[in-house]
């Protein structure tokens, strides 16, 4: 070989081993987003309040990001999965309750009469949440939540309910973390049923999880040590309760926030009102066929209030339908529009 | 220079390279403490929870520190500096309270009357920590905190309050850190008051100060949004209620607690009882001297059953008098036994 072709040879491999890297990094960038108006803002977001130097610039440790969790980091159809561990823990935990056979809802729920379970209503729900998520300690609980969540599969798909989750939104949450921000969980369901899989799922730890909570009492039985879950409500995760939660937690406001509901909506204003740049997110479910289509008239995850507001306030609406090319992690095929 | 001579010149000089910054390091640890028995716990705890591959390994994620704040980080005589703040509040906040010249435990306070103030007990002191720290929003609180604490001085030292730290204790902080470490405030001090100072004086961040709250209510007045914080006691986090909080926001439990009073016994046993190797440590005030000496006998800060527990166990006791070097960061005579 000449030795001039080989200088050119060595150079532009050199060229190519430094170069491909970063392509290839540039590329992964949330790769199950089409490249529409919401990956854009995201990355525009990111960018800016990264940028040392630029106008926009945060540090690292106010960058705070929340996310709900139901109908935003996983599917919450054709109903709240924690409802779903609600019911079968009845049927499980029967055997030790037999008056529940004779009780309603609990009569309802081990008879599949769905009909006088919905008459039942809210109330009904919550003493069946109650009956199974509390009178036990936080380590009895810890186990039945995950006995159930590496057991039971979701009705339509047949999979664990751990699998029933967005990979564009696990992918926009290793991108924060990757860019410094500190991920958050902020949810109505109860916190430590969340807790049993947001790490190992989202890569999100047990502190960085806030939800709904019910009363706990430290017991010391003879030097066994416990903490006991209460029958009781201490906070509810939702709405008003979100931002209120933030700042009992966090103690600082987010930069950025992501929900789909009616629910959020209060976090998405406190995280829009602080100064600076900020990002407000809503994942719309447009997605009939590959997930589920609702938004103001549905029960679950209504989503009405926070659509005005965020046309009005100009947040990113996830189109998941148009947007989204893959939706959970075990779709094989890509989808581009 | 002979070749031999010159590749051992060499040789001796990268050892030298290789081996200084070791030295340094090592000398590096915990600077403040004399070379006692806690030291050498403190460094054996970490040593083999950080040891890839040992015995006693726990993964980065599972290393939670839990620290009390009043008495055990700082300084907590002749009252704790939470209660000095509120005093100092009724009197700054007293023009716009004519009602309190006339009301107890206002009027005692307004007038310097010490033994009306003493008398009206632990109830007088919750209507003045009621009345200072709650019906505001969380911003005009924090704006409250951090002017007295930029401007406050203690009685004795006459420094801010934020220097009377324990130096062994900031170290202590930055080693476990250094470590992987997550550290956390679990204190019976009101948590939004802490949180002002705690990630300068502490390095510890907002979200990881964990404390005595008061009821919050979210409000949206026209479009402007706040936090407000309601006169009720929403956690008292003293006692039993330490490990109920670590449950609560931590969700997973430490394998390394201190404190130094007996509001911290349920928290060292919480800690204790889990699996694997643990450490829990209790800062003994022996030094009349240079700080404060008082234990079972103290108002504040009572230090009995904890000390009991303490020895029965073989937690770790340190003695401050004979254990460290330096108490506040501004002592610049170094001690040694």
């Amino acid at each position: 070989m000449h030795p001039h072709l080989a200088r050119s040879l060595t150079r532009w491999t050199l060229a190519l081993l430094v170069s491909l890297p970063l392509l290839a990094q540039a590329a992964e960038v949330l790769p199950s987003w089409n490249d529409g108006a919401s990956r854009q803002a995201i990355i525009s977001f990111v960018e800016a309040v990264t940028e040392q130097g630029g106008k926009d610039f945060v540090p690292p440790a106010e960058r705070i990001a929340v996310f709900d969790n139901d109908g935003t980091l996983w599917s919450e159809q054709p109903m709240y999965f924690q409802v779903l561990f609600a019911l079968d823990e009845v049927k499980r935990q029967a055997p030790q309750h037999p008056e529940w056979k004779e009780r309603q809802p609990f009569k309802a729920v081990l008879e599949g009469d769905r009909k006088t379970l919905a008459a039942s209503g809210l109330k009904g729900l919550m003493e069946i949440i109650i009956a199974t998520h509390t009178n036990m300690s936080s380590e009895t609980f810890h186990d039945n939540a995950q006995r159930w969540l590496a057991t039971a599969t979701h009705p339509r798909s047949h999979r664990p309910y751990t699998e029933m989750v967005f990979q564009p939104m696990l992918e926009l949450l290793a991108y924060l973390r990757d860019n410094g921000f500190k991920t958050y969980i902020v949810s109505g369901g109860e916190v430590a049923f969340m807790r049993v899989f947001a790490e190992e799922v989202y890569g999100i730890p047990p502190e960085q999880v806030i939800g709904t909570t019910f009363g706990s009492r430290f017991e010391d039985n003879g030097g066994k040590l416990s903490i006991q879950r209460l029958p009781t409500l201490a906070h509810n995760d939702d709405g008003p309760g979100k931002p209120e939660s933030i700042d009992q937690y966090i103690g600082r406001r987010p930069i950025l926030a992501f929900g789909n509901s009616d629910g959020d909506l209060q976090m998405l204003q406190w995280t829009m009102a602080g100064n600076g740049k900020r990002f407000a997110g809503l994942v719309h479910h447009t997605d009939a066929e590959r997930e589920w289509a609702y938004d103001r008239q549905s029960d679950v995850g209504r989503l009405d209030k926070a659509l005005d507001a965020a046309k009005a306030q100009g947040w990113v609406l996830v189109d998941m339908a148009r947007e989204w090319k893959r939706i959970y992690p075990f779709d094989q095929a890509g989808k581009s529009n």
